[in-house]
């Protein structure tokens, strides 16, 4: 079988693997949709972020659907030619987080395609993949590439669950990549009363606009525009901060309320913020990464209809045009979701 | 100006009465839709419930819309002609209860239509009434009839708030009168993944199915299957229970997670419950009454079209026949929510 | 080595039995201390309560603690002679509760000396106990007699942290047994500003004066002296009931504030509730049973000298004295808590 | 009567002013004790911190206590005598913040001795103040310092209560000023169960120690102690952050557990903050800001005994040298927590 696998940054290769054989309590996948997330991106051009560097080729790939081609002793409630959606999580389920609920803080996790452990924990953009029974979610009614989006959907859920109550606040979402424009889905489906929607593109606004958003402000080319919510302490109840870029969390404090909640799921680095505004106001600032019971529920609410990110995926590219994929996906002026077509 | 006034248990009159005039911060509503509520019904058929009892002649009603005819000094934000959706909630604000924000614990609170506090406070079916601006929601782009059932919508979105956590639940919701029907769309707004709704009669389970209720249980002609529920220590995470019959609330029990909640929102005094299977499964109990700021709430999500209480208006009768409306709304084989077109 | 059996109701014999050896990740404990529990005197008493029923002999005792006299393969952290407070409960850990960190709700409970699975779990009143090693925690500093106090007092602590928030707080417990004097000390360590106490016994309210009530009340001989506590709206925040008695609940309502928070601890079959007042006043009661990670953190409150169990051990026995120690716990009016002293 | 009147930065003026009258609902208090504050500091040194300068001379305090000399009209519930403790902060009631129960959020705040409106809002470091009987609180039982503690310690209640849940956790606390001393004593209060103190000076963290921290680390002498707090994922449950320096906050997180809970009360300008690695650790850090209703509760919590700050009453000065007063308490070589004694 092939599979998708970074050598260093700007070495993406196509390459043939062995395909695996599930063990008890396994499947084997044969793969259907793989979306395209920012982080392999940046395994892609710079051979990793911050102190995760790439070591050794890695498989790429951690947004995936496919159909059950096989089913390991034991396996029950998944029968072959399922549609699933394949959870990438993989916590250990002994650790005290794990024990605690905490599954995505587990000591011992393998998340599809990480370069963080030693060896690195190979990803699951490969025609054929074995998987623990218990990270397929059924997926009947979605389609493939629907299905494929149950993973980033699920970081936006976990960050909206964590926000604690949603139901008619108002919300602001920096930064409009699929993250934020998920984020603009996951709020609407927990009750969110109006949405407003920054970026500095305009492309990726339109399509936040598409699925929903209230409003949305270029802050390019109006840097005024969010200013005329800092009226009084404060507008929004919720601030998704999805930019990961300093200047993005600090232009929004004055449009937040006292005790108002900002989750915080872009990753940037180190941050100068303006900690004495933030502590007047007894803002909330929490850390959102990843997920664990959302991915069920992702499914669940694509299924039901409340949740529709169709028109999130931009482009849908066979599996032998990976580099070209992986070059459209970077380009925030053309796509927004970008996925591989396995099959 | 006429109203309907209860004198007494089967004695409800149109009445004339004298026409307000609205003072600095109120403003004159000229009536479009009331909405005839259980606790009106009680005052109709009983001439009271519980220790609340009629004591004199009162107008009743608490569900009420209308146009703007008239703006007391002050007043801004609203203009004549505007549909605004009013408040029956009128707390003191200065309470040691108003200022922890739990405004429907008012110790001198003036609900419309109630004969608990001697004299009774007046009602809201009346022609022309004059109220507070600060009572009225601008309710633009809804139907009269839509902005009168903000009042009993914002009884179910309160719950829903108190419920803590809705999104990506298993609800069950036992009654299905107008508060167990609006809760199927409050608990779905809230992002709820599955609902199922139990009654007596086929005719109100059908208006929860229309309204979006994944499954619905008649427990008087298939009285054991909601115990299909009661699979190993649990399936749902939250009851809305909203009939106040203690067979539904202990029926329940079985088929809730340890660590479920239950939202009482049915009233019906005193209760006979398994406490003790309630403790060992640490379920936790919420009263849930009235509401305050899920008012302005309830408005704004039928405008975005997250809520659509249509289906659930089952009649809209002329003002001259109140009686038989009063009637007709307590008849569950037939209807759901009854209206009042005033006009 | 012998060990306390009940056989039947009023028919508990000390007997001899196999001292066990520890396996991988076991130690064998020397018992020291063994407090008596009321579900320990139901079994005594009644040959159990409700649907748990004794079908076979089987030892009693769930409050130990104990010296290491061997470990087994693999552990540390331990060493022989250390005293330990040995947990009672021993959930799987794999469930899908325990892997929410609810392992108090597990569906394979191993709780020593419970009679609901069939065989039943045998108990810990055995004067050499094998338990994991993860069952212990180290008591330096304590007696052995305050050891084996952990395991109520961590009920109580799991209790008080359902409460939410209780600092500052004004708090009424029903109920001065061990459960309830036992929460004046977790309400206190917890910063609760004011706890008042009720019970039918002046004896057992002697007790939860000492441990720092700041107000009892006999019930049966001042029948009106709560309803003081009946201003306004309410008086108290928070309410432990560990009576099980339903007039004792009810006639806490009044003299709750709204959005009270109830801790039901307190087993006591059916009750008949004043659900509508409960409702109106949006009550939240929350059943508490048993505990988890509260153990760990009962010892060190001990060790720390923030809480101090020592005035409640009212009587020390030995162990060939277990039959007249059962019947002298049972009496309210000369016991607290009442513990053997194996050794 | 006098008042001590900063004019400019080192422009300290003890000065004559008027007397008041206390109308209705208010009383006079006769000032016994006032606290220098960190904030009376930065006025007395700088003029101002930020973008709060002076405009025009201004009395300064807000920590204060005093005895009751007159009563205005409809006062009830104190008398003349009484020592009281007076907040200094006086919300509105009225806008939206304080109907939420958020009073320190107030839109219209009045607190004590803030150059933030102009005109300037006097303090309380007057020999006679009129203050608003809800100001005040009954402190019978406590000397006059510790009455004027009232208000530093409410500043630590709160951010203690909005940590959400500290009985048994791990708690570190950086910068052992007055404000880092009382987060000891309120965690405490509250249950935690190892507590933690990090500063640049062995001088305060002596204090830290005397009111019961289990460890104190003086980062500038030992830089590498508290990395041994690194561990596994990390060690800490909750974080005081009272120095207001990006360092220890930075220098806090490897030893934070994910999900814990950061408490924001130093204020220091901008940061610079891993808010990477904060992300990923899924922390929370909230702001915390002044106090409301945690000032009646500090005064109870000192009665009971719970929490007593007498050993950080460094020093107490005459009124005369109120000056010499300022300047120590600026020495944190030598001063814990400086009060004048009026008198």
């Amino acid at each position: 079988m092939q599979a998708i696998v970074i050598h260093a940054a700007k070495d993406l290769r196509v390459e043939e693997r062995e395909a695996g054989t599930p063990g008890p309590g396994e499947v084997l996948v044969s793969l259907a949709a793989g979306g395209i997330c920012g982080s392999d991106l940046h395994y892609y051009n710079h051979g990793g972020f911050g102190v995760v560097r790439l070591k050794e080729p890695m498989v790429l790939g951690h947004e995936v659907s496919g159909k059950i081609s096989a089913l390991g002793e034991g396996v029950s409630g998944l029968a072959l030619g399922d549609l699933v959606a394949v959870s990438p999580s993989r916590p250990c389920g002994g650790c005290s987080y794990c024990q605690k609920g905490q599954h995505n803080h587990c000591e011992n996790m393998r998340f599809y395609g990480s370069a963080m452990p030693f060896p690195h924990i190979q990803g699951a953009f490969q025609q054929s993949l074995v998987a623990q029974a218990v990270q397929c979610v059924k997926a009947d009614g979605l389609s493939a590439g629907e299905a494929a989006m149950a993973e980033p959907l699920s970081v936006c859920l976990h960050a909206t669950r964590r926000a604690g109550e949603i139901l008619g606040k108002k919300v602001l979402i920096t930064g409009s990549g699929p993250i934020g424009a998920l984020c603009v889905l996951a709020a609407r489906s927990a009750g969110a009363a109006e949405i407003v929607v920054t970026d500095l593109s305009d492309s990726v606004l339109a399509y936040a606009t598409q699925v929903g958003a209230d409003r949305v402000i270029n802050t390019a080319s109006e840097p005024e525009a969010l200013s005329a919510y800092a009226v009084g302490k404060g507008y929004f109840d919720v601030h998704y901060e999805c930019s990961g870029a300093a200047p993005a969390l600090a232009g929004a404090i004055p449009t937040l309320k006292p005790r108002a909640v900002i989750l915080q799921l872009g990753l940037g680095g180190d941050m100068s913020l303006p900690v004495q505004a933030m502590t007047a106001k007894e803002l909330d600032w929490r850390g959102s990464f990843r997920f664990h019971e959302e991915f069920a529920i992702a499914v669940r609410l694509m299924q039901l209809g409340q949740i529709d990110v169709k028109p999130l995926i931009s482009h849908t590219m066979g599996f032998a045009d990976a580099v070209k994929a992986f070059d459209l996906a970077g380009d925030r002026s053309q796509a927004m979701k970008v996925q591989l077509a396995f099959g």
